[in-house]
């Protein structure tokens, strides 16, 4: 059986452009390895009209619970303009201890240290009691509708139950060790637009001007904090993120105004309570002369939480093991496919470091590598005791 | 020597095709029907870089003074979609008493009625003392800058010396005689723009969001009136006419915001002491911690008041006596040029009726051209006594 190093996994996964929808050889890559570490492996391909088909994996490891599953995605976002890389983003080369590319910590290094855990276990515990799995989506950068919530109601229609999941996304702002998400804020966003009367600047008597309207609702919506916080998150908070009219002609009074707020929301709120609240600041504002509608979009992002239990224990302990660094245990950032998978099990978050995600020169220390392999292979131990 | 009603000049005037910058032989058949009333006429063409060359006209009858002017345009508004005109636009066509086509009173029934009046008056006072000129533009509704302002630079060069002058805008908002104008308010469009910190809303103490402050900053130049008013002038008045961000992604906050507004601002103001009003407003608002700019766009629209004297007297005694209404003497509405000429002499602004100007089935009653006319009449008699 081949021995795999954590970089030379994530060295091979970095080489694969798997750009979101592009498959780019990653899965590839990842069935052949854990095929011949005995996994069973699947490769569903999920279709939506209007989205691009998505390549997703499914790998399990044994028959028995409980079961802790990996979870991640292999698909990156665009690497943007190349020559301002310093090296190629799709060459896995290492300069300087650190390994250069494309989806370095978010997340194929991740995936590349889960696997290097799994592999290292199974080879010395190959009679562990229970099961490890892997749920790895090619969609979670893009529309993220092919990927692990279809791939997660495939499971589940198998049959397949989860006991607890880590999910591999960039956790720790500063430092391997900083940071655990055992939950993520959800994400609201609304639309205001309020219907004026157009006409002359000259002549304003004859016109309605929406744009003050628009003002004073929207000074509505941001005068009162929504809460300030609870005991696992911050407070939720409102930002307006556009406003426009649009109009060319300064001596033009606007028909309408709009505007859009995305809204950052603790387990206080649900989004029905929340387009509530916001309902009901803007009535209050608006009095009976303004013409205004909301409108919500359909959100998926609910706030959720793991309460800290063993599991979130286990994780904390192996992270402080390592690292010397006892993590925070924490619920801020955005959202991430954690939200779907909370609703078939218990789920944390724990990574490499996220400061070069998304940007150009993405790069890992190749010895962050070696250490969250290890954190990996510690919690796999602690939850499958010899 | 032809009789010319002001139904039939106006009806020749509405069948030229004279939509900014055309010429459309409107300004050709004046030439001609003030040629053979003895008039001495010009045809000065006015080029810009970057805007179309525009025909204008000056004539002048007599060569003594007092030199009365009247002043108009020539030019009209698009018809937009013809199918929704009852009548051709261009046709000049009779229904129900009334004069259909664009341009029927913004201003080419007013032009016909300064025509006739000052035709049938020279005919009848082939000896008066003094002057009577023409000063027609094909530059009003367009970007105005070939137009009434070079003319009179023309004029003047010429050493032509005016005493008064009637710009024949519709002036009166519901009937003939309603309103005279005797002064317009300024026009100062200014834009603010708030330069913030882009960044991810789950993230908004890594970021600055430019929205929250925009909207302080227009609030507080909309919170305090600008004045209440002088003996002749309403309020100023300050409208915001757009605001701007044009952030697609609701999940980012952006990096700028911007808005524009404009004020109409009356004889306690110039746009200079407006700029500085408007500038104290944004520092007190912004304090310290808000990067912002303001902008204010070049303004040929300053204030402007024809004292109330003897020929404003004339004016409303010659409305009074045709109409049996006493004409308010106003300084509402938008600009016009006459801004322009009251640089060079008095004006006073009457016309006709400007319910219809700008829109479809734009038309003037037959019976309103001839009053209209008779006004004109009766000022020339008061201005040039026998």
């Amino acid at each position: 059986m081949t021995i795999y190093t954590p970089l030379s996994l994530a060295q091979s996964l970095l080489r694969c452009p798997s750009v979101t929808p592009e498959e780019g050889g990653a899965l590839a890559f990842i069935e052949g390895v854990l095929r011949e570490a005995g996994f069973e492996v699947h490769r569903p391909v999920f279709s939506e009209p209007g989205t691009p088909d998505v390549e997703n994996l499914y790998a399990r490891s044994g028959s028995g619970r409980p079961y802790l599953l990996f979870a991640g995605h292999t698909d990156v976002v665009p690497p943007g303009d190349r020559a301002r890389w310093r090296h190629d983003p799709f060459g896995g080369e290492i300069d300087g201890g650190e390994l250069h590319g494309r989806g370095a910590v978010d997340m194929k290094g991740g995936i590349a240290c889960m696997m290097a855990a799994a592999l290292a276990f199974i080879r010395e515990r190959p009679d562990f009691p229970g099961s490890i799995g892997f749920l790895i989506t090619g969609d979670e950068e893009g529309p993220a509708v092919n990927g692990t919530v279809k791939l997660l109601d495939w499971a589940k229609a198998r049959g397949e139950r989860f006991d607890a999941c880590i999910l591999g996304e960039p956790t720790n702002p500063e430092r391997l060790g900083d940071m655990i998400k055992i939950g993520r804020r959800g994400s609201l966003t609304g639309h205001v637009t309020v219907e004026g009367k157009q006409g002359h600047v000259a002549y304003p008597h004859l016109a309605d001007n929406p744009i003050p309207h628009l003002l004073r609702l929207l000074g509505a919506l941001v005068a009162k904090p929504l809460d300030s916080g609870t005991a696992h998150f911050d407070a939720s908070n409102l930002e307006v993120t556009t406003v426009d009219v649009g109009n060319p002609a300064s001596n033009v009074i606007p028909a309408a105004a709009r505007a859009t707020f995305n809204i950052r929301f603790n387990d206080l709120w649900t989004p029905e309570s929340l387009e509530g609240e916001i309902a009901r600041r803007l009535r209050e504002a608006a009095g009976n002369a303004v013409r205004y509608t909301l409108t919500m979009e359909p959100t998926n992002a609910v706030a959720f939480l793991t309460e800290p239990n063993d599991f979130v224990r286990f994780v904390a302990d192996a992270v402080e093991a390592e690292t010397g660094i006892r993590p925070k245990l924490s619920t801020t950032g955005g959202t991430s496919d954690a939200r779907f998978i909370v609703r078939h099990c218990p789920v944390v978050e724990f990574g490499l470091v996220g400061q070069t995600m998304h940007q150009v020169d993405e790069r890992v220390a190749v010895a962050d590598l070696d250490r969250l392999a290890a954190i990996y292979r510690k919690v796999l131990e602690a939850y499958f005791p010899a």
